[in-house]
């Protein structure tokens, strides 16, 4: 299917079957997030893969109690960086350089701009931006499971801060942004499954400037 | 190609060669930006479309005069509202339910929820979650682009209050978010074009909780 048909087939699904995917299509939709672009490449955020039932149970417990975290397959969570600081940056940066054999000295121009301009910010403006880049992430993940055919609920939904606690994500440095259910629908028991689909009008939604 | 294939295709083109890109083309890319799921459905930004080569050229000027917004075929801005308010909640849910032939009574509940959570919160706090679901239709557009075979340089590098005052964006209650530009890759002149994409590893990205 095209990138349009894989859109017009998704939506957010209601109800899930509770049926596993196979694990090669789970990777493939890490791979896709894993691979997408992020500012100046810093890839400020991870992704976290949940199958345990306990846990999914007591996620979907801070989660307004959404059906999907319990009958998904797979639950990610897509977690951003509390903060850019000079160590993660440093650490990127320098990656880049051992994995394209450049030397030392490349690059630093760039990475003292970043420098600059991040480690001074305060943190919450930080985790905003790095907020930011995990949705790219997030958008590409759930358009890659529409292309697999897989089902996935994009959510926002949830308590953060209780969330946080409950993963431990404040000790590595993350804070929760999405979840995205991943797993087969109900289609007999999903209320949305048959509705229309409803966006802006192209023309509404397109703003030509020449 | 599969979408992790196309994810390895695509680079931040540094360098295009101004060749034009098919309509049709565009139309596609734009499609999947339309398509793209937001927060509650209430799709908070728009895509400015930009072929003109003087304003172009005047946007380059208030983007650290990187080449590709010059030398790209069409330019995407995207741009999210400033602000939630209730005429536009209102606006979306009286589409939806015009659009899937329901009463006026319905969806009460839940329209009601979200006009008490985004009509007394503060607008920048309100702009930041409309930001986060343009960069969901960001991904997906460069996605797709790719999926096409064409071209896309994902950026944030600009002055985005004076692209804001350039494109008049504050008469319709919007702010610049990213710019894409789109088009063809110079490969001969580009420098990244053969370097290696760097990513964190698979085995650091993806945290597995169970």
């Amino acid at each position: 299917m095209s990138t349009v048909e894989s859109l017009n087939w998704r939506y957010a699904t209601k109800k899930m079957n509770g049926k596993k995917v196979d694990e090669k299509i789970i990777d493939e939709i890490l791979e896709a997030a894993r691979l997408a672009p992020t500012s100046s490449g810093l890839q400020p955020y991870q992704v976290i893969l949940i199958t345990n039932e306990e846990l999914k149970k007591k996620i979907q417990a801070v989660a307004n109690g959404q059906s999907q975290i319990a009958d998904c397959s797979h639950l990610l969570v897509f977690a951003a960086w509390d903060n850019y600081t000079e160590a993660r940056i440093k650490n990127r940066f320098s990656q880049t350089r051992s994995e394209r054999g450049l030397p030392d000295s490349a690059m630093a121009d760039y990475e003292n701009m970043l420098l600059n301009i991040y480690t001074p910010r305060e943190s919450h403006i930080n985790f905003e931006h790095a907020a930011r880049q995990a949705y790219i992430g997030f958008g590409i993940a759930l358009l890659a499971a529409a292309e697999l055919q897989v089902d996935a609920t994009p959510m926002e939904g949830f308590d953060n801060a209780a969330l946080d606690e409950l993963l431990g994500l404040d000790k590595l440095g993350l804070k929760s942004v999405t979840l995205l259910p991943v797993g087969y629908r109900d289609a007999e028991n999903d209320w949305l499954v048959n509705m229309k689909k409803v966006r802006e009008a192209k023309q509404d939604f397109v703003i030509e400037m020449n």
